[in-house]
């Protein structure tokens, strides 16, 4: 076969024709229906309808499929702080930026954020995933205790508690939150961060 | 043996002393740790220290362990929603009641709401489950528009997504808080009703 067939003619393989993405997002799928421990590589190939040589041709092992999975939900997330940091304005600015920006990784990544937040830190991978997340903590509470100090938050608010309580209101949405359901992902987005800035007995600005 | 030296002196069983509660602790933090589906009967009685049969004396199945144990969260968080029924009130003090209440029970019977929290709706029992946690979500959403009505609540925030959003919030205690933290629970309690009810940005009543 010549090159210019073979870049005009796909390959037909006799088989679904996944990629290392298509195995990790059924991966990720059958890891939060059954939790990653009871999902074999045997029970995933089986879902995939491979065997468990073809899975083994797209990722040496079960743990590196869920490397991949967390690498998808922290490195966006990761690179918020990045952002944040750079950004220009007010603690205040920032604090809003960092939530909404946040909120819209768990809605574009939601199946490997999903999973993220169900860790146990069993082995040392998911001990470093989980430092990895705390250290998402800290940046928030640093920004909680910036934005104190700029006079715009509340200062009878303990920033460390603070800031898991305002990611335990974002990262709620992962477990209920369907495109198709009765609330679009921008009106939600913009009602938690009312409820968290304003709160609920706010009559508005 | 006379009835009188029975009440007197306990029987030592020549092993540990388990009774049902006592198994469904241990089975619920294996649960929490390795996954529900994960942990067989066999790999609890090891983590028990007894024998498989041991365990089916106290408990006739795992699903029996699973049954129990959801239970242990369901039955007091519901017991909440017919307090709250019968609070006499405006709808904004219910839901202050609604929320503390539930962060309470949140905390004193954390492994188990943790567990509640984290099934998947594989079973017919995990589906009922489920329905119960959505009846209570139901409930909080009635009492956000009760308090909109009264004009207590800002109107502009969906009643049934704030609802999730208050829940997100309130549990994510279970994945974090520890009695032996940083942060006492009543205090935690009064930053969360407060970061909720009056935001960040409010100066304080």
């Amino acid at each position: 076969m010549r090159l210019i067939d073979k870049a005009n003619t796909p390959l037909k393989r006799g088989r679904p024709g996944y990629d290392q993405e298509s195995v990790l997002r059924i991966a990720v799928e059958a890891f939060n229906e059954h939790g990653y421990e009871a999902t074999s590589m045997g029970k995933l190939a089986d879902r995939l309808g491979i065997s468990k040589s073809a899975i083994y041709h797209h990722v040496p092992s079960k743990e590196d499929l869920l490397r991949l999975a967390l690498d998808e939900a922290l490195i966006p997330l990761e690179a918020v702080i990045i952002e944040v940091r750079a950004h220009q304005g007010s603690a205040d600015e920032r604090l809003d930026f960092f939530l909404r920006a946040t909120f819209r990784i768990l809605i574009s990544k939601r199946s490997y954020v999903t999973l993220l937040l169900r860790l146990r830190g069993n082995t040392e991978l998911e001990r470093a995933a989980l430092e990895r997340r705390r250290a998402m903590d800290r940046q928030l509470a640093e920004l909680v205790t910036a934005a104190q100090s700029e006079g715009e938050l509340r200062a009878d608010l303990d920033p460390r508690a603070t800031a898991r309580l305002l990611f335990g209101l974002i990262n709620s949405v992962v477990d209920w939150f369907r495109e198709d359901g009765p609330i679009e992902a921008k009106t939600l987005e913009d009602q938690a961060i009312t409820l968290l800035f304003d709160g609920l007995h706010s009559t508005g600005a």
